[in-house]
């Protein structure tokens, strides 16, 4: 079954507010088995919106339109779902009844506007407000000869969730019939790039693709690394899980140590975690990333079991006297080895390491633009590289965290410890 | 002229990805006089994208298209921009070059399929690539006898945002032959509510909507605070320059030191620049922030001139040790001071600012979820505060940073120095 979205709101279009709703509710009909093809952002001008809904519903089984219920005269969903159904509205007696209770209930005076929120398309039921003063909608409407329907919910977040949860997905499951379950896999990694991965999997897509099921899609997340992610089909959760732990397992065989996680693991959770499941405790040394790694490593919760902390040795002096970087160049696997030494003095810890680079926009010591080299001291272990990222000052920063990240992974397995 | 955004990805349609993009790009539309009327989300289907964009250039005199441009079997949108131009693809040898270069320069292993990046549409022309492999396209293409434009943008943000500045703004000016001159100027604020804003600016903004020129909208932008953006339309940049002075002085004086900049300005930026003009270097002890504060800073090309460095004391015995802070509690003013004074001395610096906080999810040494203190010392002064804020962690960390560079923004004018 089809189910398309339509988010009314002019604020959406002129980018004062990010339609989340959408995506949501996107989100939402996936895990449900539903598919959701098409979703549009459209103003607050009844026109406009009256021909964005008889397009969805040209196509669409069902559509979702999200916005537009207030009291305020920019408030046209009503009407425009009243057009395309050809019927009037009328007021529902108990709903302007129940308007008046919430505002009676808060001391607050009542503008008549908000009786307008009390209309209802003839031929439409009420989903009744818990949250807020507008109700939400469904309405059977009739196009081309096939039996549609046009759910309108609140675009306020919490109230069009709400609504969504409580009454329409129930309602669509109804009218479906279907038992169908999506679920999706999502292999997080690092260290190829999109078009040698893409490569790599070529035997694997073709297959898949005369299948039909599971499907296989590539996420760039900018200098998050690339996700693969597998979406199957099936009657039942079990089913669903079932396919893609098959085709996880050919997929990870064939990218490989590449692969550093999968769905909502980061580097640094993976990293932690490697870290903690070995006893290890790390300082760091930074000075190109100023900060970055720490910030990435802290920001989940129970980093303090592993992370004594970071010495950001921003100004070259810092790093020749407080970590005993030997003066001179500081953009060199040497330099760096003696910063992860020296972090894991002052720090204390088990592990160290350390980054030194140059994001531009010139070069330093002579090392061109783009340089990182990273060290990491293990027990008495020293392991450096240097890497070659793209030049551009932010990008080069995030990824030298992500860059290091990995390179700390890949090692954990055969390090002596 | 009306420009309609038309954004590809299947990834959006489920909800892995929120489509910030034509947000993005709304709001650059508006603030350059253009109407985005329809904006439409369409997933990696030859067939719907080509759908999608039909039916936008039929009501719309431009279309950006943002995504489906990579390497990859998913990336579909120069074959739909071809069937809708009624031409075939060609390949640009200049492009593909650049492509290689690209790999080369990295070191990289170039799969073949990222030469499919240097397909073009017989017609179009190139918006050459600066920070990703793909070029993005400019397309002409006749709609029932009328000429319309196509822009075609990657979907990685900082990719998009590059080149719809670089080259597609200025050519949809170019299109739209309007004299007007549209300029913006947005005054950043910081510690004011937008309700408390609105109320503060309610004189003025009744003036300008008598006037209808400039206008003034608010935006805020997550944790980076509250932008007041005037918008003028002149027959010349100098004309519309003065009507910027004038009116953006008059908001200035009425939020008075919630402002810390303008336009492109960030807190850092400027408090960098405080620093720089008064010859303070700056040392910096972070706990609950995790090296973020320093990730900011250094983040500005030049910071070196201010910034010592940051101790990141995640452990608390680093705290102890390191900075010699007193053992016990270590969320406290007294605390903060301590770090502070002790980054100044193992870093060097004129100066020492402290963060020591709780971002949650459970409570520390007696102090709730979201409590922040902050600690600034310059020559013999201490200065110091206690902060609450919201206690989500994430929100919480990111928000620490703005609020104790605030803070010192806040300080410096009236310290000792």
């Amino acid at each position: 079954m089809r189910v398309d979205v339509v988010a009314v709101g002019t604020e959406l279009l002129l980018g004062q507010i990010v339609d989340t709703n959408s995506s949501w509710i996107g989100e939402q009909l996936a895990a449900h088995g539903f598919d959701s093809l098409l979703q549009i952002k459209v103003g607050d001008n009844l026109g406009r919106v009256e021909s964005a809904l008889r397009r969805s519903l040209a196509d669409a089984d069902a559509v979702i339109v999200c916005g537009g219920l207030g009291p305020t005269h920019d408030d046209l969903t009503r009407e425009a779902i009243a057009a395309v159904m050809g019927v009037q509205l009328e007021i529902h007696d108990d709903v302007a009844d129940r308007i008046r209770e919430m505002f009676t209930a808060r001391g607050r005076y009542m503008a008549e506007n908000n009786l307008r929120q009390a209309m209802v398309p003839v031929g439409a039921t009420v989903i009744a407000q818990t949250r807020g003063t507008a109700p939400g909608l469904i309405c059977p409407v009739r196009i081309d000869g096939v039996d549609k329907v046009l759910y309108a919910v609140p675009g306020v977040p919490h109230e069009m969730k709400e609504m969504l949860e409580r009454a329409i997905l129930a309602d669509l499951h109804r009218r479906s019939g279907e038992v169908a379950v999506i679920a999706s896999r999502t292999l997080r990694t690092w260290g190829e790039s999109e078009s040698g991965l893409n490569e790599r999997l070529d035997p694997i897509i073709a297959e898949l693709e005369t299948l039909g099921n599971p499907t296989l899609a590539f996420l760039a997340s900018g200098w998050e690394g690339l996700k693969v992610r597998l979406t199957a089909k099936a009657a039942t959760a079990q089913a669903a899980a079932l396919v893609l732990d098959e085709w996880s397992a050919r997929v990870h065989a064939v990218v490989g140590q590449h692969v550093f996680g999968f769905d909502d693991d980061t580097m640094e959770s993976v990293v932690l975690q490697m870290l903690r499941e070995r006893g290890l405790t790390l300082a760091l040394a930074e000075s190109v990333t100023g900060g970055l790694v720490a910030a990435r490593l802290t920001g989940i919760a129970g980093a303090s079991d592993v992370l004594r902390g970071s010495i950001v040795s921003y100004a070259s002096e810092v790093k020749f006297d407080l970590l005993d970087v030997t003066r001179g160049p500081v953009v060199s696997e040497s330099a760096a080895t003696e910063m992860a030494l020296g972090a894991r003095r002052v720090l204390g810890g088990t592990l160290g390491m350390a980054l030194t680079g140059v994001a531009g926009p010139t070069e330093q010591d002579g090392a061109p633009v783009g340089t990182l080299c990273i060290a990491v001291v293990i027990g008495d272990e020293v392991h450096t590289t240097t890497a070659r990222l793209p030049g551009q000052r932010e990008q080069m920063r995030q990824m030298s965290v992500i860059t290091a990240l990995d390179y700390l992974r890949r090692i954990l397995p055969t390090a002596n410890v």
